[in-house]
């Protein structure tokens, strides 16, 4: 039975499937398909002349080693649950701060035994320590915001062609969905599905990392420029987003025994060679990259009809795999 | 130490919290918020000048009966899962063909004791016959896509102010998120989360409503006008969000073990009364939805500090609440 399912007929070949290994964040599937009764005949003619011949997986496919980047181990963290590994890269590019307070949170083992304390559907979930007990060591208490940076010039930065609503640019610096804006010349990462951030009060330098949400929802942009985010999930998403919804306000756990435990987090530098996870994650400043983009501006294969002829930022998908 | 969470200081008064029988979809939510340490000070002045003073639990608690109005009985399917009811309005105004067909099918029994039988991360969760044994009683095998319609004078449409990159005008019919293109006088239900699909092959007349999907990820906007859409998921998501992922390719379960089997799928109105669950969706023609539109686009409060003088169609809230 499960066969049948598994290589529906109407996406064979013309659209991405799941590779081994390859593990991807967004938007890397095939459309929603029947899987029975009509046999997929081709269509006459292409849908519409500007529609894409290489679909993502063929993409990826055709890509070269010098199309991915690893992860940079010193920025990575491991999320340890029981039922396995959130990865997360930071980016010291766009919060060095909080990045570097975070990595002093991390190796004085402050979140070891803390818990994920909410999830709120199509939002976030979060974690802090449920007792509000823990002391800090070296890391700081309080942090000015990272909200925005005045960026570099040398810091790289694919543009999308289209427009976004809540950017006057948006692209992809180093692999993170980012928006900017040339007049003042600053940019800020953009909240997008697994996106990682620094919960804050009212105030703006409220936050210092001890306690994180990552976006499991709908991207809600409006965030951007208000909150200081510091990263991004690279694989585990679905140990997140699975998580029991809260019942409280705010998708918060009423009883203690609700909340998901957190093991530890470490930095992946710190952890033996043998227990990283080795993951690459396609380069945003390359031909392939581009390329990519345009395949999901304009969906090619026999079952799109209409392409869209833009994309969204936040489903513009980052391939992420096991190193070569 | 609930109590804390629960009552975010930063948030308090200035954000909306989920209210007592409203149930809510789409982004209404406090911003993540640190809950300790600081005391909230108040913001010496608001962030930006136009800045929304009304939040959307403010504007929902001042609303008149007449801002709301109740989901229609021969309208709403209620799929039957064993943790619960997961309640969806269909769309007949922009796929009549389909949302009959479907209605037979439910009529025939013809979902009863099928299952879910894929939930891919970041996309869509879908059901169907996993023996593909099922017969056909009434229901038609084979329909015309509906992915446009030609839209009548008559369909109420509550444009947005903003711009979007998928379609040519956006904004709501009868609660619906939907795209329209006045050039060609075709409308079009948008995939935003929580949107109910028909899964078809390659060809356009290749689905018929006995496969259906249901978003749960990062709007894919680019299936519009591609596939059909029928309707909604009004209350429930959280049943179908937190399934397991399947570990098939696109998702699709790999054992059938792992699949959620549906009790039933009934139509509110062939229920008896006492089990219906009552519902009352805000209505999107009014002024008071339009308020809450402007709430969403420019936060105010002491949170934000920059409005995002903009919103994306899928991020708009559709609160839905039990009959009062």
């Amino acid at each position: 039975m499960f066969s049948r399912f598994s290589v529906l007929p109407a996406v064979k070949g013309s659209i991405p499937v799941l590779l081994a290994g390859l593990f991807v964040s967004v938007s890397v599937m095939a459309a929603p398909a029947r899987n029975k009764r009509q046999a997929p005949k081709p269509v006459a003619a292409p849908a519409a002349p500007q529609a894409s011949k290489l679909g993502l997986s063929d993409l990826v496919k055709n890509s070269s080693a010098s199309d991915w980047r690893p992860l940079n181990p010193d920025n990575t963290l491991y999320l340890e649950l029981e039922k396995g590994r959130v990865i997360i890269e930071l980016a010291p590019d766009f919060a060095p701060r909080h990045a570097a307070n975070i990595k002093a949170l991390v190796r004085e083992g402050y979140f070891d035994g803390l818990a994920i304390v909410r999830s709120q559907e199509n939002y976030v979930v979060q974690w802090a320590d449920p007792d509000e007990k823990r002391e800090l060591k070296t890391a700081k208490h309080k942090l000015d915001g990272e909200f925005t940076i005045k960026y570099a010039s040398n810091l790289p930065f694919t543009r999308l062609p289209d427009a976004d609503g809540y950017a006057p640019q948006v692209g992809h610096a180093n692999g993170f969905p980012a928006g900017r804006d040339p007049k003042n010349g600053t940019a800020w990462l953009a909240h997008c599905y697994a996106s990682v951030g620094v919960a804050r009060g009212t105030e703006s330098n409220s936050g210092d990392g001890t306690s994180l949400y990552v976006v499991t929802g709908q991207a809600p942009r409006q965030l951007d420029r208000n909150i200081t985010l510091v990263g991004r999930v690279m694989q585990g998403m679905e140990l997140l987003t699975t998580l029991p919804r809260g019942t409280g306000a705010l998708g918060f756990y009423e009883k203690p025994e609700e909340r998901t435990p957190i093991k530890a987090i470490k930095i992946a530098a710190d952890v033996p060679e043998a227990e990283r996870s080795k993951l690459e994650i396609i380069r945003t400043d390359t031909a392939t990259f581009k390329a990519i983009v345009e395949s999901q501006r304009n969906r090619g294969g026999d079952w799109y009809k209409v392409p869209a002829g833009y994309i969204d930022l936040c489903n513009v998908p980052l391939p992420v795999r096991v190193q070569k």
